[in-house]
């Protein structure tokens, strides 16, 4: 295994994962969510999204949950900005980085953004011309680059043709979504391949979802490739786990367990992780996602 | 990735799954079971033990369960044999295949069966003689082959021996055990080339359970080199996800899943598997440990 000397970790349960909690979350515990995460060293963290609150109302509070956080050096929060005015809203609240998602099925991008993939890029650019006008730093997404729930295969070509429009208007990064979580390894390492060629390593990072147990087989896969940019959530946020379609993001903590393990450095600190994990989920009244979160704590009696 | 074209999945949910089940399984659910794996095309299950019902109580009615089996060509049952009153047993219920453990941690040994790792190899030499003189096949386990809840680290240069000397006194295979799931994907490699760097890849399984979410990462780097021969349990049986010290097999369902989509033959039907999982775990009033399964049965509606 050639895996990469490092990688960089993209916490993304205060916002993939909370977004899809049925229930309301307090502010304060995104709050301290987020702060612990800063703390066990998670150095780029998405908190929370600045989409209409009738779509998304887990992420009404965004603006209050970037006013109370502590800013520290080395720690960047980011959110998501699918238009000007929620980037107007992120500038004002002083944000270094703002993220951009597209789809890579057309049927996903209908139905979920209501538009076609090439009108959700036009609507991006002015958003990427006045972020990086402002010093902000934009990260796209592509959703559905494994498969669509709505029309199935996703070509990769297609991924590609999107993740390169995402560069070429200025993201410095590309996460690629496997969004309902079908992926598998040796489709996930091809499909990668295939970006990372065009956009470069450098810019390539990904985002499995661990709906059907594949996700950290996934990420080992492309590691591989030496990508080195990796989005997880915490406590597998993002999909109650007996819930119908439960669609979970890859957990942070078994992410960092096996990377532990391969020698790959991470900059976090598990047990603090676990720690951050337990009290979300404690606030949230439910089981951990994350195995290896469970474990710990059954070790730790 | 060199995977191999097809594997041999040995389906271990009825003994190693059921054995840890904290209440009673009835006759008929295991043997509901057994039935519904074979008919998902699983060609080798283990179906029972006959071990002291005094230490593995689950596994008191496995005359009767074996007694209740449909016999099917090409599918092979198989059961825990310790001794030989665990043997005589076997052979009288005419079965075609057993198996011995032994563990590769010395501390593990002492804890778990009461005597040396050298003791318990000892006692399983006439075991192997008489089984052998009875056409009957027998497989060997090591436990404890990444780590040891006692004494933590296990070298490999132990596994491989006590790997060896199950070999030489006539195991036809040996299935190395993650007993406790703390390895990762480099340390598995290792661990499963160096055993079977000496006693031969063809005679060299993997067993390994989902403690930290490892399993399917695991298997997928140790498909590297060519090892065909998995172990897993129907649902993830053999830890309650909730309970201390949860420690499941990799769910059947999620390595199937895997395989399926990596092109590697498995003979498996998945839907079938899953609806098998559900009726056990519908048994047992609780959910299922396998993500796909649940994915599958979101899906389905």
């Amino acid at each position: 295994m050639a895996s990469p000397a490092a990688v960089r970790i993209v916490e993304v349960g205060p916002r993939d994962g909370l977004q899809n909690e049925p229930g309301t979350v307090p502010l304060l515990a995104k709050v301290a969510l987020i702060e612990a995460l800063a703390e066990a060293g998670l150095k780029d963290i998405e908190a929370g999204s600045f989409v209409s609150p009738k779509w998304v109302p887990q992420m009404a509070d965004t603006i209050e949950v970037l006013a109370a956080l502590k800013r520290r050096p080395g720690v960047r929060y980011s959110v998501l900005t699918p238009n000007l005015k929620g980037l107007e809203q992120a500038l004002a609240a002083g944000i270094e980085e703002v993220a951009v998602f597209a789809a890579a099925s057309e049927a996903f991008s209908q139905k979920n953004i209501n538009c076609t993939i090439a009108e959700s890029l036009e609507r991006f650019v002015p958003v990427l011309d006045i972020a990086r006008a402002n010093g902000v730093a934009v990260r796209g997404y592509v959703s559905c680059v494994l498969g669509c729930p709505y029309q199935g295969e996703v070509p990769v070509a297609k991924v590609v043709e999107v993740s390169q429009a995402l560069v070429a208007m200025g993201c410095y990064e590309v996460s690629l979504g496997d969004t309902i979580g079908v992926g598998t390894p040796g489709k996930a390492k091809a499909m990668a391949k295939a970006v990372a060629d065009q956009i470069g390593l450098q810019r390539t990072a990904l985002h499995f979802h661990d709906t059907y147990g594949q996700a950290l087989a996934n990420v080992l896969a492309c590691l591989d490739l030496g990508i080195a940019s990796l989005d997880s959530a915490v406590a597998g946020l993002g999909g109650c786990p007996y819930a119908k379609g439960a669609s979970g993001n890859l957990a942070t903590e078994d992410l960092v367990y096996m990377l532990d393990g391969l020698g790959v450095a991470t900059g976090v600190d598990l047990d603090r992780l676990a720690a951050a994990g337990r009290a979300i989920t404690g606030a949230l009244g439910r089981p951990s996602a994350s195995k290896a979160a469970r474990a710990l704590a059954a070790k730790a009696g």
